[in-house]
């Protein structure tokens, strides 16, 4: 029955549109013009076998690596970015200096147990960790959570101490409706602040299980300068899973487990690098902006292939599928390569107040700061009366295999959020992890993680929105 | 039919057992005795549920930790397993000295490329490799198998060259009939001979990729002291899988590609180890032998979980399972824990060697050297007489999941092959890898990696085995 149903929607719509459009393809379109809708189909379809993102992705991992904020190689991805935009023929590149008072040598990291077994460790500094000054020996004292540590009164009862937070993302189940990447904010409480509470119990350093899904010997890194003014600073490090579970294992047998570590990392004075952006402009209402974001920077074991390679390469792609076109889109394609990501939304932040004359301008925004996986759900965050609209552009690429269930309290993702505080509109694509917490902020992070196909995937889906959005005459603010 | 068959088949062993014993569990079984086969069946219902293998696995990760021969840790386990044995109750614990010509200190290793653009790479030392007397900067030559270099003449074509060996284990199809795990072979030809084929080339040094099947930024090592006297002695490492993807990936861009090799790793003089062996000893035939091995020393990056912690914690457990019975089983078994398996069957040689005149009264020997996964097959090496009997020994480990298709061509395996070629017969069971090629010979070989419950199956087949083994008058040799 609902085959027969199907077949006569499919004759309806065929001789409605045989005698609005020359089509011979045109479906039911309220909203998006039938020539429009062919040509977004079109350019997916390109863009399913083009391999540029995959190409983007290898480039800046190959050639430039690791570019942390304050780094040599982070000059080098901004040079490398403002080379790729002109040779895909953007029409205005620049760049926008993004200063932090703070830099940081990362240094050398090692740790060992001393007693009651002698055991090396696989330890990384977490950013912007002040060294320990030579060897820091201490007994460990074991906190299941952050909020165990915060259990603790101020004071010195953890003098002498080296605090060990053993959560694990892996094993974390979340609550029931919180989503299943919760046990990533839950680990990072104790990255971002653990060194801090640590300080005010009187405690000599911490030492965190890494915030990660993973199994490897590799230490997951991350964090600002996240000091408070008036608290000792205290050096923190990340160990990795199998050794922190070494480490219960041992304090299982009741005895105290005593850790040597070791980290050279250094804060050093103000640094600066540069988010770099890139346009193609509109050929008929230039000043509207459509803006797709990704982060530049990445942290400095790996070369940065999911985080953020995978977004830089899909959002240049992006709209350099666009830009090849016959013709200009008619609003502006920005995309903006921020800075200083990682260490707290710095470029992002940098931007914002730069541009905030500009932002009103920005009718819809978008960030990929999750990987190279395909979209598996569109989301939005748009006035009302443009959610209907949004609706028609979902079914051009829900072929992709995107579902869509109307959700619009979306707001800008990652550096996106900056500017979505400001009043921009957002359209997010949720994308599948593709094991992205196995590798995040690791050595691990390399682009022999990215699946080609998924990245093409993701890249079709974002040329389409764009491309639909910088056409039709339709305003997507609140 | 077929259930109204089993039924008839079952009524009819029902009434015959009924004439014979009092069993009333009793089923047609020519060969293993019912009041035998029903304690058989006890004991491994027992192991099932017995989580001494997993303890045993868990303290000597924790407690002892990478144990390469010639170091502190090896001493450490050599303490920690005449302990253990005589905790767990064996009636003879001895230890046989393993000399060794030649020592190896590790040192550090460390490995970047210089151009065309600079990156680190996580390099490990192959065994027995030495150091690069500080920075050894060479362009690199990839070879896609180490047929390859052999193709080149030999002479010094490679001079000032370091040879990139770029085969990839995770990548090898193996040809028809051939075990997909013969990969682990064709890659460690390139390891064990790689220096010594490249020294004959006139090459500087050898990098390869590492022999595993993960996708870390973590180095594989392996190898012994794989010299030969008139060939220049030159450093040989492994890189991680990742890296090697990315120097193959500068290689394609036709550009020369210079890396920067530094080993801080020696050969020494003569070392010693130990083989511990722990008897059970029998109450009626006690030179009668079933001999149980597993290798006691580890690489030295991780803790020796899967090679051969697992092989150790399941052998120990198997006969000090059999030897918690209400009296000794009717012959000897006796656990041989050999040292110096990783540098090449070092241990075992010695073993056989000093042993050589009893061999002849070891009725049956086993190894675990393949991690701590299930066993899916028991495949033997016996007398033909004897194969009717482990038939029927076998139909007591199928309900544990276990396949036996009659082959009988197996030799000893890992050091039992030592043993083997001295005549003993064999009987194996094949393992579920549970991904034991991704963290074998690395930092990442550690505790976590052991799945409980699979030690437990494996136990489990190995002390019904050697249990009836012990308890039968069968001569199992050929």
């Amino acid at each position: 029955m609902k085959f027969t149903l199907a077949i006569a929607a499919w004759l309806i719509s065929l001789s409605a549109s045989a005698l609005e459009a020359a089509s011979p393809f045109q479906v039911n379109q309220p909203v998006i013009p039938q020539a429009l809708a062919d040509q977004a189909i079109l350019l997916r379809e390109r863009a399913l076998i083009d391999n540029l993102p995959v190409q983007l992705v290898e480039s800046i991992t190959t050639e430039v690596g690791p570019r942390r904020i304050g780094t040599a190689g982070n000059q080098r991805a901004i040079a490398w970015a403002i080379a790729k935009f002109e040779q895909l023929g953007f029409d205005r590149v620049w760049t926008e200096e993004v200063p932090f008072d703070y830099g940081w040598v990362r240094g050398e990291a090692s740790a060992e147990v001393l007693a009651p077994y002698p055991h090396d460790l696989v330890v990384t500094a977490l950013g912007y960790s002040v060294g320990t000054d030579g060897d820091l020996d201490g007994e460990i004292i074991e906190f299941p959570t952050f909020e165990d540590l915060l259990a603790v009164p101020e004071g010195d009862s953890l003098a002498g101490k080296i605090v060990f937070i053993s959560f694990s993302m892996a094993d974390y189940e979340p609550p029931p409706g919180a989503s299943a990447m919760s046990g990533y904010g839950e680990g990072t409480k104790a990255r971002t602040k653990g060194h801090v509470e640590a300080a005010k119990r009187g405690a000599e350093a911490i030492i965190i299980r890494s915030v990660g899904t993973d199994n490897n010997r590799i230490g997951h890194t991350g964090s600002g300068y996240n000091y408070e003014d008036d608290v000792k600073k205290i050096p923190a490090a990340a160990i990795s899973a199998p050794d922190a579970i070494l480490l219960q294992n041992m304090l299982q047998r009741g005895l105290p487990v005593t850790v040597r570590l070791n980290l050279t990392s250094e804060l050093t004075g103000p640094i600066a690098g540069a988010n770099v952006i890139g346009e193609i402009t509109g050929r008929q209402n230039p000043d509207e902006y459509l803006v797709l974001g990704a982060h530049l920077d990445s942290w400095d074991q790996g070369t940065g292939a999911i985080d953020d390679g995978a977004g830089v390469a899909s959002m240049m792609a992006t709209a350099a599928m666009i830009g090849r076109m016959e013709q200009r889109p008619r609003r502006s394609i920005r995309v903006i390569l921020f800075d200083g990501e990682e260490i707290g939304l710095v470029g992002a932040a940098a931007y914002a107040k730069r541009n905030e004359n500009e932002i009103d301008k920005y009718l819809l925004g978008a960030e990929v700061d999750a990987g190279g996986g395909r979209a598996h759900t569109l989301v939005s965050g748009v006035g009302a009366e443009s959610l209907p609209v949004v609706e028609e552009m979902y079914k051009l690429v829900a072929p992709l295999g995107i579902a869509w269930d109307g959700r619009n309290d979306a707001k800008g993702a990652s550096d996106m959020s900056k500017l979505s505080e400001a009043g921009m509109p957002a359209l997010n694509l949720l994308q599948n992890s593709n094991n992205y917490f196995d590798y995040h902020h690791t050595p691990n992070d390399t682009f022999d993680k990215i699946i080609p196909q998924d990245m093409r995937y993701l890249t079709a889906a974002y040329v389409t929105l764009f491309f639909l959005a910088a056409e039709l005459d339709v305003d997507f603010r609140h």
